[in-house]
């Protein structure tokens, strides 16, 4: 597996395997890899020849008050993960190759989707994404990337800014992956205390019952929404949001219609966690 | 020559070139080719052994009291002067395939180099240069991109854009192409009547003399400024500035020191016109 920590040699490296015909899938994380990354490597695997994994912990995706430097960063056990995983490359450039000594000036915005759910708590968050996004394609040189819809919002900006700019990438999107309690595996589980952990099980709960209310004919968002704070604060849980919207339009829905997205941001304790579920009305077919 | 209309085909045809081992060089352009645009296709058959040359009025760059509607179009004689000129391929998408039916909700945007100059007489200009460059790189997919000095501003925001955001594109700034008599070529020229013309003029000359000024040990840009806004007001133009920055930076400059630009932007009748002169310190090598 190549180490690759430069642009040049990236890009470089990707010439290299289109020339030869060699179609290339990109997985793009912030490392502290679990099996949630190492999902979208098999099916990136399934989707292209060679598979790239990105390890960068973008610092402009973070605001000032936000977890950058303690981000955890295991950087050697994510490179032997990805090797046994079977991806052909990583690159990990540093924040200096990314960015530069001066300042960036360029930034990559989607201001539509990124307005709602994470863009209002965390409003220079997406801008910080879509910009390392179009960098790291750049960079890479992808025929596919892949992202995770635990960061749903994310998957959809990415897919929005990916075909606004004419990036030739198509963008694959994979299903979350769960501990067996249900718990949507993030790097920032390793925040918890067991019984942080624990409490927020009650966020999968919550959605769970949601699904099986709306699937049951519940219209009505308000107490949908009602039900699941309920869920989530009685466990020990503390709001960020809890958002019903369209599934493509991440607008709010007063009324449950088409396809839905269940969006929350939760803490347990100083931990901010987020998790999503889609329901497909059962009117229409999935 | 081939005449390509979608953003798919023509990432094919560049894939395929790439493919073959071919580098390719684009010439944005928004069409009514006059010489310079031609002298661009020359310098691009210099650096690469493909030419594509895009041709495409790009709305979301016009203000909304801006020349866009009555931006000329003569499509058929600048496929035939591209033809003639050896370009290997003309992209001109129209708007919808450019932008889609929807609004387009991602934008690139430059925030240093573009506040100056041009920037603040053309609030939004610039956000759609840098927008619709990214989305003709990601069509065009070329190794290089050949842009003219006299859209100054433009072409140093573009080639910052490109090296913040990572694109494999290699930008070269190519001198500015002039009529005998001095006047920089411009599609907006067939505006000008006869009379205009002439008094357009004024503008180089004065750009000539304040460099000779400067040249002869002139510091203070409080008195070139106003020397070249008398040269041009006397002449009959009218002044949306005059301002004389670091070559690089952009940024005023107080003396005279290192590479300079003096740009200027001024109305002859109602025709908005752009010029500039770089001028190298004399203690400086070139």
């Amino acid at each position: 597996m190549k180490i690759i920590r430069s642009i040049k040699a990236m890009q470089a490296y990707s010439t290299s395997l289109r020339r030869k015909g060699r179609t290339i899938a990109v997985v793009p994380t912030m490392g502290c890899l679990h099996e949630g990354h190492l999902t979208l490597v098999d099916t990136a695997k399934k989707h292209a020849d060679s598979v790239i994994v990105t390890i960068f912990v973008n610092p402009t995706q973070f605001g000032p008050k936000e977890d950058f430097s303690k981000y955890p960063r295991p950087l050697r056990r994510d490179m032997s993960l990805c090797r046994k995983r079977g991806a052909d490359a990583v690159f990990t450039p540093s924040a200096e190759e990314m960015y530069g000594t001066g300042a960036t000036t360029t930034w990559v915005e989607e201001l539509r989707l990124s307005q709602g759910l994470c863009g209002k708590s965390r409003p220079i968050h997406f801008r910080g994404v879509t910009t390392v996004v179009a960098k790291l394609f750049n960079a890479t040189l992808p025929d596919v990337a892949v992202f995770g819809k635990k960061d749903y919002q994310q998957a959809k900006i990415i897919q929005r800014m990916t075909r606004n700019l004419n990036f030739p990438v198509r963008i694959v999107l994979q299903e979350t992956v769960r501990e067996k309690d249900g718990l949507a595996l993030s790097s920032r589980n390793s925040y918890l205390s067991q019984d942080e952990k624990d409490a927020a099980l009650s966020i999968r709960r919550s959605l769970l019952s949601a699904k099986s209310a709306i699937l049951k004919g519940e219209k009505s968002t308000a107490r949908i929404r009602k039900s699941i704070v309920n869920g989530i604060t009685s466990a020990g849980g503390r709001i960020d949001y809890v958002e019903i919207v369209g599934a493509d339009s991440l607008e709010p829905l007063r009324k449950i219609s088409g396809k839905t997205l269940i969006a929350v941001a939760t803490f347990f304790g100083k931990t901010r966690l987020i998790d999503n579920i889609e329901i497909q009305n059962r009117f229409e077919k999935d």
